[in-house]
């Protein structure tokens, strides 16, 4: 006799109500649970936020006795601990369940496996690992902050076919559509920060708000607005600095920002975070990252400018891409493309991209337009490479180029 | 009773057949015969190059006396002049088809509709338009060179994920995989020319020969090759001036060529092009593809570089575009981009691409490597505005940019 023929699909179940709370979690994972007594769903739950009952809980919550000898979903090993809540090993014990599939151990190394153990202890079935990978997928940001104390960094930006942000005299709206546009302001949504650099809010001033005018207020998320911005630049004119704003903006800066204008910043309701310089007088992004860790932050979206995304691929602070490219060549030796900085000398140390997701985005206001493409990918780093102006500075000069630039073409 | 049941079937196959002579019919067209009697293929035929039997003929050779009540299907106008080679009309109301298919009408002006009319007024039933615009995307070069006496251009480029097509020192060996690299060798075997610039023949001195391994070297196609070089700069070491290399170099100069290096040039075996300069001193190049137009070239394949492609856009020259996106990031503010130039300086002048295909092409010879994007697209330009570098630093020096700049992002 077989009770479970399929733990995959009630996994799947407790995945999708996990993914609902997107972007509301932080600092804590997304999980969802179902409850299953004779093949029948007797109770599902998902971590809204923290703070509130964890999904194990809220599917019991609903359960009720039908959760005595019942077979709970979890996608998470449920937690041994008392955190902000009670441990969710003894809700379960002392709900009765009596075998219980959870997708993926808790990565936290204090704690992994001792929900694992405590359930196994009280005579309950465990397994682990069905559906491990997309539970992995799901919570990457938490994964990673957990193990590094730094958030997931997504870098995002939109360029013509030909590779341009913007035209040679800075023209940008809209190089991409306004359906490709909306899925930014979907990513925005379930982002804890986004990362700007001071340039591109002086010139573009964007409000980096969340605007999905389908969704209700208080249904849409704002993520931190962060400014990076060392030298105090960005003018009080600016969008991201008006106090209506809803969410809340934060500058990031060094000690070169003048005091009258920090006085000013903090006055609109800007929080204005002093942080160490890197060599060249910008903030230093790791410590920027361990800071936005520090504070609870899983992720983070950098939207630009050139400069900026340069930086983060340079210090390798980059895990994942999303690129709108539009069907348009813009042209021009001199109109920027999305990731400036000083960049990698050598092929051997650019930034790689895998598991490649590649999508169509039809321009749904004016249908003779061709589509977007949108990609997502993710980011690796070569191993023993490091991005070094020095380096490419000392190649040009002693015109040592690697072998392989000789070959035939 | 239907005797043709299916009238598209059978010019499909004709297409098929044309298709076999792609590259080698310059300056004449594609095309490929089928004839049916009684439902059976009793002939067919395809227009191998120019000179050789038309596709008509070569099909009504092979069904000799079965030709006699049958029909035809052809993928163009039948002829009724006479050229290198008899009026196909004559040979078809002489062989007794008593019916002809054709997919789309002669675009010759001076002869269209004269090869239908002289079949109907032999009393053959005559039908045009059957996969009309299968048969049109067939021929595009030949149907651009016969309404405008210019060789149909495709751009191509290989780039990073973040638009770059060489690092900041220059390193650009390789960007694409090598599956992309091979499709760009099968398109230059059905190419006529191959067009570059003087820098990247320096730069990276290439041989622009057709490498196809899997081929025999007498169905390899070596398209002319062109560097646009005003001044005389490649030296006379590059590959592509090797006497011994297959195929024919031609160097597009002006009168700026130092008469010693054109002299070492020609003695070389290279053809130099003498040909009117543009404002800034180099080769003009409507002037290069109206020569090449002249010498029956239908389609020309620019590779580069940056400089070159950028003054092509410009100038609109541009019908299609083959785009190659290796997954890398490469970064650089100086790294150099795909499209050169001055650009255009407004989103509203950009080039527009239509008909995307777009296509992964995995790293055959690496497992790990995620694949490549191939994007193919025609390119159109908006009606009225012009690139104009001069209307650029106006827009600069005025700050007069445009309202929609203004926008809230």
């Amino acid at each position: 006799m077989c009770q479970h023929p399929d733990p995959e699909t009630y996994m799947r179940r407790a995945l999708v109500l996990a993914q609902q709370a997107a972007g509301r979690t932080s600092p804590n994972p997304m999980v969802g649970a179902v409850i299953v007594k004779d093949g029948r769903i007797v109770g599902e739950g998902y971590h809204r936020r923290a703070g509130e009952p964890h999904a194990e809980v809220e599917a019991l919550r609903v359960a009720g006795e039908a959760a005595r000898g019942a077979t709970m979903y979890v996608t998470l090993e449920p937690c041994a601990h008392v955190g902000r809540t009670p441990p969710c090993t003894d809700a379960i014990i002392a709900a009765g369940i009596t075998e219980v599939y959870y997708a993926i151990a808790d990565p936290n190394p204090l704690v992994s496996g001792k929900g694992h153990a405590q359930l196994a202890a009280a005579g309950i079935r465990v397994q682990c690992g069905v559906c491990e990978a997309e539970a992995f997928e799901l919570n990457r940001p938490f994964f990673k902050h957990i193990t590094t104390g730094r958030p997931f960094v997504t870098a995002k930006f939109a360029m013509s076919l030909d590779g341009k942000i913007a035209t040679v005299i800075g023209q940008s709206r809209w190089i991409s559509n306004a359906a490709a546009r909306r899925r930014v302001h979907h990513l925005r949504n379930r982002t804890d920060a986004v990362l700007v650099g001071a340039g591109t809010v002086i010139a573009d001033d964007p409000s980096l708000t969340t605007r999905l005018p389908d969704l209700s207020p208080d249904s849409i998320r704002h993520p931190l607005r962060i400014v990076a911005d060392s030298r105090g630049r960005v003018p009080l004119s600016a969008k991201v600095f008006d106090p209506d704003l809803p969410g809340q903006t934060v500058v990031a800066t060094t000690e070169l920002i003048p005091a009258d204008h920090r006085r000013a910043l903090v006055e609109r309701g800007v929080d204005v975070w002093l942080l160490p310089a890197s060599d060249d007088g910008r903030v230093r992004l790791s410590a920027l990252f361990d800071e936005l860790g520090r504070r609870g932050m899983l992720s983070v979206l950098v939207e630009g400018g050139s400069e900026l995304l340069g930086a983060c691929f340079c210090e390798r602070l980059i895990d994942r891409v999303w690129v709108f490219m539009a069907p348009l060549i813009i042209g021009g030796q001199h109109a920027p493309g999305p990731v400036g900085g000083s960049g990698y000398a050598l092929l051997s140390q650019a930034a790689r991209l895998g598991r490649m997701h590649v999508e169509l985005i039809p321009a749904d206001d004016d249908e003779s337009a061709a589509p977007d493409i949108w990609i997502q990918a993710d980011v690796s780093y070569p191993e023993e490479e490091v991005c070094s102006p020095v380096l490419s500075r000392k190649l040009v000069q002693s015109n040592h180029l690697p072998k392989s630039m000789a070959d035939g073409r």
